[in-house]
């Protein structure tokens, strides 16, 4: 069976807490760099260990439990491949086995305590790994990969199985095991002929990783493969982790399915991201049927699209749809890695340069490229008339240059390459070729591959022919490390884009996690106070519940006659608002439960009476009516924070009103967040626009929002094991520099 | 050069205007098909008229006027093709030149007046082809091709002179010209030992054609290249109109930069789309930065992109961004394509199934399906259990179809195939195969043809190795004109939807044309009446204009004292809005130029004295103040009428408000077009669920939203020469069976 390493259980993050949310010791430890060991508020942990996983890959000894050269076993062929595997890698192979004498000519080991030396890794050819697990921790181990499916992918049974399993590795006291059903992929040929930063793939499918590996017959470095199975025990983010640490690594390519734990995940993504090393994932899950089909598969959930996809996009991770994006762009990236430069090393420019012999392409790719948001600088006078020497007037070089085919045929070609690359504008340059045309197509691919030979930016190239087995592209362009080549404009642009924005994201990077809370803040006691569990809070509780947290709300009273409203109106101030208020109501606009805009004590009388009057009407149990302070008009905002399987408590923020109700026009944050994070997130709603003031409307207040969504956050870290849902909707964001109100809240208690 | 074949000149539509705006004769003959020479209101051509180009392609005798057999020159080069291509088609080739007497050993004539026949088709390889088209004209021959260059591509000097050019060929009496700058692609090489429907392509740029032709090395039929050039005369429209009435062409597949004359484009899709050709076209122009390049490349407009992609969405084009894009969808929609079968043939159901070895591969395949919006039914519990006699229990087949692996190595594979393409809900079958695993990769891709040949059904097949040497892919695969082969995930999804709308789209196309009006309504004199040319009319006057066209306004009345706007009222109906009204009056409301809810004599008055005010310390010139019918809450519309330089007057529809206007929620329509398509256009708004009702909200009248937008369209067809800018800003819908109301109006006259 191909490709079905993946019936991965899930860890729910919240398993990790360790410290219960009011025993936190009283230092506040904000800013410190996390070591092994520390948890933030919320009790999860602030630091990913890294496996050394270098003996895994280049092991010295290998034993292989279950060995065979029995033919027509299926067993023969896999001890087969490991033997060649480990005669090419330098490792001893141990066979093992109860009653054979000798496999493929070695001498076979009745049993792992048998095993005539200390190894590092044993592959496990048999159907029951569980009872072997104390014999390999006995025997000091360090690695085990199992083999064996018949786990969480078949169903109930399956999973329990596994359960066991990963618990006997967990309590082993240092065992690591890789799977279970997982496959040969982490033992193939690697070409060792070839150079520059390598991929190192991660997949839980074999079949998936099929084409990413097989980059190698097209000249691509791939370094590490490994198939992750089941992931009992070691995961996605502890390959994410090792893989990011390791030099020969220039970026990192991942199919995932679902993943195991979102914590262990940021925290892997946040290790490369502060060692700039590029994530490309697949995941799949974009839908409904995706998320089912992967569930039916895996035996787990794929979990929510748009929390993985922002959890992606805050660390850093490169998520792309396709296999062939995943391929390109992972080339890409791990090309335009720069060997460990100094810190102080000028960046690259992100000017982009579309170079090509016909107009009607370069046209064509500009277009493309500039929808897809690449910036197309146009290049200077100076350098155009530079590159006028040798391209003729009337074509257009000011970015695409056209340079009508001829120059490429003589000298002029490799003058023009350089005079493009040599401006310090650009960063990128991009030759699209849409089709062989030897006289000049073979002549450009070799000037492209010396040009990038010569030069510290990126050379990319597409080869647009259907056919691809011309030799200008198989040769002399997938012959050269230096140059990018494509095979559509799409995927091209897609890899140049995330190079551009995966510098650009690691340059600003800062860890969330060196600022993560790992202490209540005073704001907690008050907080626990107002609890209630398993009910909803009242509107008026709500309120003190964010007030807590330094969340402006406005001034109101909660009052039960028409005498004590006026009374509070007076205080809070006129104009006000009355809305009936109880622990259940929802829709209380819709219900006419609202009332605004009231200016005298007669208005608040007659307000009172038809509030009651409704509520009794409606059957809706009221504590009181409250009156508020009337708000000037700002954007209404919604912030919540909702509980995702995968990640925990999330933070939600939207634009409110009826009509972007409609437009669902929200985003979504997982913790830990920064504020860059949270101000960057704003710039994803599409109607971003009334932030900044429509209709001479004046701008809002954005810093005050963004302070909002990050005391949000602080109150999910603390209280996301007593809330179950939280919600201000709306907030009312005031022009800049006045604050933004709750004006209400919705708080249900675990 | 190459590639830079695009100078082409825009005409506007309107040049054809034959019938001046009030001379229509009275007849009614709405429904009536076309003729040659019908025209609409507009005076537009309702009519296509179709060049015979079938001795352009396939002449029977050709002159070379310019041919050359000295070794070193372009034209002996061009020569040496051309006479290779007249012997493979069988045209008797003639050079002509004044001083030759023979060009590779073919007698040369001094002249065209000297041919020894009257030739179907000449090539001018001459820098200026304008003196000879008095020659070529006097002998009668069809068809010339001008490959200089030196016109509108280069500038205004060359454009001039491509328009004396082109007024010679019109004024031939019947000479058709190819290009100037266009090259020898319709004389390639096209393999006639392929079979099934072929590709037609047409294209503005060799280069950018290049990859599309060679698909032929891949096994797919290519039957024509046009290559346009500067379409000083045949344009890309007429080759559209001619292959859509060519038997042997499956699908027509066209790169396209501008457009020459948005109607003449607008009638070859139709006739493709009458005759159920699929056209797939790349267009320039997505971006102001492609739009300019294109523009600097070709000398003309790229149009207003929105708009282009609108007459092609209503018209069936199918628009695509990539050039393999256009290679794969016109590939499959080819193939799709049942030979002339008759109408009461059975449609191939829409359902698509995926199978694949890997569970992995489905799962990933499938949430890129069902994103995309292909329907992936799942397959029934008796289908399913067909299926479980060959596939493991275990293993999900309810579609996707997941069989492990091994069932595909044996007598298994080809049942599994024939029991899902059994399936009567079944339309296309697809099969990702990520990358070679000879044992099972091998037989799968030949069951896969063989189950092709047995069946009606489409087969698809993406082949993912980035290798693409395989034997499986190259051999089997492209071997087989039953199976569409794809190369990514992505191009096949891409090319499944264009098959499966475009089905829908043909089977339920009724033409516009056949629809659009003749002859004036009875409005139109109204209306005529009302213009006041150069001049924005008040809102009164632009609300009179639209009930001319039976658009309901609010009652209202124009004063000019507060007594008569009391009287006004009373007339009206209470409550009722006021607003000042003059010529040049913008952003009325946030002047607080607009009084609503008007309820008494003192509240009309003191409005009155307001509204003066303000527009005296504003400084804006009134004609009066309104006071117009209070209209119930409905949903607010946009519907206005704009310019295209390429289309002429186009209807757009938006969601009204100060939220959608941040949004810019709004589609086009290109006339003409039917209720269907304005209906359809509507379901592009995001914010659409609006009028469906949201937060308990009534369903709002659509039926009367699409009336008021087909009288729109008949208003723009009317008074297309007089009206510059129509706006009707809100139109407010009123729940369903209430009709719509024209709130707000704004006209400015030519």
């Amino acid at each position: 069976m191909l490709g079905s390493t993946h019936g991965t259980l899930t860890t729910d993050s919240r398993r990790a807490r360790a410290i219960a949310c009011g025993e936190h010791p009283a230092q506040v430890v904000h800013g410190r760099p996390a070591e092994d060991g520390d948890l933030d508020v919320s009790g999860r942990p602030l630091y990913a260990a890294v496996p050394d996983l270098d003996r895994f890959f280049r092991p010295e000894s290998v034993a292989v439990i279950g060995a065979s050269d029995t033919d027509g076993r299926p067993n023969t062929g896999i001890t087969r491949q490991l033997l060649a595997w480990a005669e090419r890698v330098g490792a001893r192979l141990h066979p093992v086995h109860p009653t054979r004498q000798s496999v493929f000519g070695i001498p076979c080991s009745p049993s792992v305590a048998d095993l005539p030396e200390q190894v590092d890794l044993a592959v496990l050819l048999v159907s029951d790994p569980l009872p072997l697990v104390g014999e390999l921790a006995e025997a000091k181990v360090k690695f085990a990969v199992a083999f064996a499916s018949g786990f969480a992918e078949t169903g109930e049974a399956g999973a329990a199985a596994q359960e066991r399993l990963a618990a006997a590795v967990a309590g082993s006291g240092g065992l690591r095991l890789l799977g279970p059903n997982t496959n040969l992929n982490a033992f193939e040929r690697f070409r060792d002929d070839l150079d520059g930063p390598a991929i190192a793939l991660i997949t839980q499918s074999g079949h998936q990783g099929r084409p990413v590996f097989s980059l190698q017959e097209l000249g691509i470095r791939l370094s590490h493969w490994a198939p992750t199975g089941n992931e009992a025990d070691l995961e996605t983010a502890d390959f994410i982790s090792y893989f990011a640490e390791r030099p020969e690594v220039g970026a990192i390519a991942a199919y995932v399915e679902g993943l195991k734990d979102g914590r262990a995940f940021l925290l892997a993504a946040d290790r490369a991201a502060r060692r700039g090393v590029p994530v490309v994932a697949v995941k799949v899950g974009r839908t409904e049927t995706g998320a089912r089909t992967a569930a039916s598969h895996t035996g787990k959930l794929t979990g929510a699209d748009a929390v993985v996809d922002a959890a992606m996009r805050q660390y850093g991770v490169i998520r792309v749809d396709g296999l062939d994006e995943l391929q390109d762009t992972a080339t890409l990236l791990a090309r335009s890695r720069r060997p460990r430069t100094p810190a102080s090393a000028q960046p690259r420019a992100e000017g982009v340069v579309v170079y090509s012999i016909s107009g009607g392409t370069g046209a064509h790719f500009a277009d493309l490229a500039t929808e897809a948001g690449l910036p197309l600088p146009t290049l200077s006078e100076a350098k155009q008339a530079e590159l006028h020497q040798w391209i003729p007037d009337y074509l257009s070089v000011a970015n695409p240059v056209d340079n009508g085919g001829h120059p490429v045929g003589d000298w002029r070609g490799p003058r023009i390459l350089d005079a493009i690359l040599d401006d310090p504008e650009v960063g990128v340059l991009i030759c699209p070729i849409t089709g062989p045309f030897p006289p000049m197509s073979d002549k450009l691919a070799q000037d492209l591959v010396d040009a990038a030979e010569r030069t510290d930016k990126l050379v990319c190239v597409v080869w647009g022919s259907p056919v691809g087995t011309e030799a200008a592209y198989r040769e002399t362009l997938l012959g050269s490390s230096r140059v990018a080549t494509f095979r559509t404009f799409a995927n091209c642009i897609t890899a140049v884009r995330a190079h551009l924005d995966h510098t650009r994201f690691t340059t600003a990077y800062r860890s969330p996690f060196d600022e993560a809370p790992r202490t209540p803040s005073p704001s907690f006691r008050k907080a626990k106070a107002l609890m209630r569990p398993g009910q909803q809070l009242s509107e008026h509780a709500a309120k003190q519940l964010l007030r807590a947290y330094g969340i402006r709300v406005p001034r109101e009273q909660l009052v039960t006659s028409a005498a004590a409203a006026v009374r509070a109106a007076s205080l809070v101030g006129y104009p006000v608002v009355m809305k009936a208020s109880g622990a259940r109501i929802a829709h209380k606009t819709e219900l006419g439960l609202v009332k605004v805009g009231l200016t005298s004590a007669s208005q608040i009388r007659d307000a009172y009476r038809e509030l009651t009057d409704i509520a009794r009407y409606e059957d809706v149990s009221l504590d009181g009516v409250l009156v508020c302070q009337m708000v000037e008009r700002g954007v209404e905002m919604v912030v919540g924070v909702t509980h995702d399987d995968l990640f925990g408590p999330t933070v939600t923020v939207g634009l409110g009103g009826v009509l972007v109700e409609v437009l669902r026009d929200s985003a979504v944050l997982v913790p830990p967040f920064g504020e860059d994070q949270a101000r960057a997130m704003l710039t994803e709603l599409r109607g971003r626009a009334l932030l900044d003031g429509v209709r001479g409307a004046p701008p809002a207040d954005v810093d005050a929002l963004v302070e909002v969504v990050l005391r949000v956050q602080r109150m999910a870290l603390e209280l996301g094991d007593d809330i179950a849902e939280l919600d201000i909707n709306p907030l009312m964001v005031l022009p800049r520099g006045q604050g933004a109100v709750a004006l209400d809240a919705l708080a249900i208690c675990r």
